[in-house]
């Protein structure tokens, strides 16, 4: 079986791959039959700019780090997974021993290594050697598509915790793509009674609108501050999500923000923002930045199982193994109305 | 028009009862002519036992607290409501002085005046003077029924506040009585991705299991820890609410619960219970004890106009004002099925 | 007895000047004599700017917010304080009704009323009325010098307090000015283990590093972050206190942080700043923002009278009241080793 | 050289006892050449009960936890520690890879290794194989015996972390042993301005008025509540940490307790304590519980280095390390006026 390889910059081949180190199977690893991966922004990234800041394709690499599959190999002394288990993996593995890690905040050291990620190899190929406790067992009515999305969840639900969301707090997301749209229901799960979502694509702004309790606005006709401030008697909402990696955006985060309000900043922002520390002082603003996500993993299966999170909305097109070259350039094509485009591994 | 009066212990009147201190409407008072009143726990222990604790019905008193209604009449300075508005009321007016209330912990200020607390009447009754800061306006979705409801809601959307609820979180819920069910909706609004219910009591628990991802526990034939500990891997609940009042569970809240969990004790406790130090500190648990609500009637009725809290299952019956003494007197018999009986009043 | 008036831009007079609203003494009002008052930066900017952003001086307005004086006339229902009880003062007034401050948070009521804020006069004059919750008593061994320090110290208590200090932190304060000084100092009394303080004035970190357990770093010939990162062995500092108002201080607050550390805006910026977003999302930051104080006054009086904080330190210099203009002049002059000077009235 | 063994029931030998695991050192272990430790309430306890609890002393044990040494051998992939490094250590080690410790509570993980506690050897011995990042570098300035001081303070540091002092908090400790007088010189460092301490024996309230803002109530003589409501305006202190482990004093914590004040539990009681629900929800109390410590070793090496804490004064008596017998048996009498009793081991 082949594996995806981003040869160099905008050149995949679908082929043969020899990862040697997977061979070795740690006591506490399991190994993995891929069974759905997503196509993540930064795979098309990689593809079309051949890296990302300090991160270049210098050598062959596979793409791919949302994925689920099963369990085919355990380690000795594994316990929490056995033989034939559907599951999905958590694509960052830390440094066990770095202070950050051992404080629970494993996602930012800075050793991590993560799938598709130059060197890391992602996992658009047969199997990977995982460690246990970065995969995590699916409950039978999750279903594989679901849980190869439970990656891009992971963002927002972080984010959603790092905003303590209240019950009953109002929330604005900026931008709607697929990290916005994760947020948004990340936001709804976490407790806001409304989330506006706002963006200047209103095909993107439809479908959000789809998915509960939404409010639509489109930054390229509508004032987002005034708009929000007639809504909500001129007191602003309790959190802003900034998603879009728009620093134009970014810059307008604290308009609309109420006294004691929240902000998290979850889009890549490529340069410095201009930020207004007077706006942010009259409300005493708390502004939180995440890096991906920790400890919530589980957390999003278990809420995909029970209901509180439904993410099927948001996969918009599945391709076979074997059309992914034209999975990703459709992808980097920005094609209307996609969210979240899948590929299904060869069974 | 006639109001509801206990006149003493297991004596309910329905007729006129002049209560002149409403005459005098205070510049940022608004009177609402009431619609609907809910029957709380507390109206019926005040009917069947003359009081509780240091609260004792020493002259006739107004039953009910949980209401809404329309606004009649406004003060000179009331600028957020008008002639007309539907609203709903938070029944406890504090000392707007008072050291608690000033730091934003209304509802812990001793001098707090509540409704049908004695010697403060209710609101079964024709109208009443309110504050415009504690009325709320109802957004055209939510019925005088459901604003009825807002106040036993608010202490279940108070308890999973101060539970800090976490997206993904799952959640125990001791009892399954009025407030047991509210604190269940809103421990799922608030991020909880299941919530286990636990009482003796099989009618309630199937209307329990219906209203989401809830998983009934009958105590009388099950043992609460060991099933929640197998349904959770051995870790327990991240959060345990004693909503049940019974000292034999107050006494358990530890062992179902996992490490670094929080506890928060909502049902009233008539004596000490036994508490388990040491079971406390090998979870280094968080305990937290909620009095009423505080901030969060607003927040309720955007959740029920938002749909994140649908409180309509649990109204199961409503009576005309004219049958309000044999309404007590059904209450007051523990009926089967029943969980929160309304009255309506002539409009 | 006169008040010092700024006429208007760098035009002081020491004159006779009737304030007929303080003729009215509410039910909780009480009337003080004054007897110290600091000079604080924005009474200074006033003086030689005549305005500071949307405040323009257009009257003939009384400087001075940063006082203590004894209390010389009671409101019948003042409960708290005596006649002759010695005082300090909060120097802003809330709307008691705004929802900022019935949610605790009055210091973000858009409708506070400040002291020596155009239009409000300040109290370098003989006497004010001011609200009996906004007043609070001294205890015997602290002297007038340093109750007029509590105004400027609540700064630096609110910082330390939103900065959720943990015991045996390190922090960096940027900028040794007054502000910077009392933060550095609440930050110790908060639980910080060290303390680095960072300027360009040789003069102000040697002083700075009397105060306790402080290490000066001057960032005209030192590298801030290589420096605390070789200290802390690379980790970084818990917290970052951005106290100096420049904007390329604060464009390098996150430089020295470590993984999940907080950083507090103190500093007024005249306008935005270069904010990187990238290096706060590695490190997961929190970024709180400071307007003022709530609830702190009682707190700075309590850490003054038990010797957690010691600001007499920073009193470098005390005027008559004779000499106020003089003492502005020298103010306005940036006068070299001067924290914090100060007014005696005539008693 | 000899280990002081506990061979059974207040039976204790100095002697030769060879420890075969300690030879061997992995990669990321020091061995450490003990210089002081100090003598615990729970040493006392198995020697002069032969078990606590589950923990009975079945096969001859090293006694001792509190200690600090000397490195004198490194594992190959040490990087932080070096030869002839003084260090303390912190006595337990978790499993890596349980859930807990994964989250960053290693302190709650039920595998921890603990010293002396059976069947796991202390260190009053010779040498001990330890884990490097358990193992903290001393500066010059904080001697061994300070060091050895480190774990008792470990727990007062924790607690107060715990009790998430705000600057200018008043506090209550009950209990005035080592545990108590470390946990109210913890919570004056993390920014309580006073703290009160009770006690029924005069000699240990002497020696904690002492140490700092310290007032003393002797419950023997005084009614606790009623002197903090009398000092704090009836208000109440915002944080109590029960630290004698008597449940007469435990059933007593939210008397003195100011509204949404918190609790800290610290003394371990030996069985259920008897606990008003009632009292605890008027004022919204949060109960924290604490079991030993996490992440706080180098924050108390930070605080004893800059003078943050100094737990000299407690060091009331020092002995060789052959007088060890003695000195157990003097610390099972229960000496009046000695706090913390060590032992130095010859070098």
């Amino acid at each position: 079986m082949k594996s995806l390889v981003l040869e160099e910059r905008l050149k995949l081949s679908l082929r043969d791959f020899p990862i040697e180190r997977e061979e070795a199977l740690g006591v506490r690893d399991v190994r993995i039959k891929l069974h759905t991966v997503g196509i993540c922004g930064s795979d098309v990234h990689y593809y079309t700019h051949g890296g990302a800041g300090p991160f270049q394709v210098k050598a062959p690499m596979i793409l791919g780090h949302e994925a689920s599959g099963i369990v085919v190999e355990t380690g000795a002394e594994v316990t929490s997974l056995k033989l034939g288990d559907r599951v999905c993996m958590e694509p960052g593995i830390p440094d066990p021993n770095s202070r950050a890690t051992r404080m629970g905040l494993y996602n930012v050291d800075p050793a991590v290594r993560f799938w598709a990620t130059p060197p890391i190899h992602g996992v658009l190929r047969p199997s990977v050697v995982h460690p246990e406790n970065f995969t995590f067992k699916l409950p039978d009515n999750v279903s594989f598509a679901e849980a190869a999305m439970v990656e891009p969840l992971a963002v927002g639900v972080h984010a959603a915790t790092k905003a303590q969301v209240k019950p009953g707090d109002i929330a604005l997301v900026m931008g709607a793509g697929p990290i916005g749209l994760v947020t948004a229901l990340s936001a709804l799960a976490a407790g806001c009674a409304r989330v506006f979502v706002s963006d200047v694509d209103d095909t993107k702004l439809e479908l959000a609108a789809k998915l509960g309790a939404i409010t639509p606005i489109n930054v390229a006709r509508q004032d987002l501050a005034r708009e929000i401030l007639a809504a909500t008697d001129g007191w602003g909402v309790e959190i802003v999500f900034e998603c879009s990696g728009s620093p134009r955006a970014a810059e307008g985060v604290f308009d609309p923000l109420c006294p004691a309000g929240r902000v998290v900043f979850v889009g890549v922002q490529m340069r410095g923002i201009n930020y207004d520390v007077g706006k942010a002082m009259v409300r005493e603003a708390r502004v939180e930045h995440v890096f991906r996500y920790a400890h919530v993993f589980p957390r999003c299966v278990a809420m995909l199982s029970s209901g509180a999170i439904d993410v099927k909305p948001l996969i918009t097109r599945t391709f076979d193994f074997e059309d992914s070259v034209r999975a990703f350039e459709i992808a980097a094509s920005a094609p209307k109305g996609e969210v979240k485009m899948q590929i299904a591994l060869p069974q």
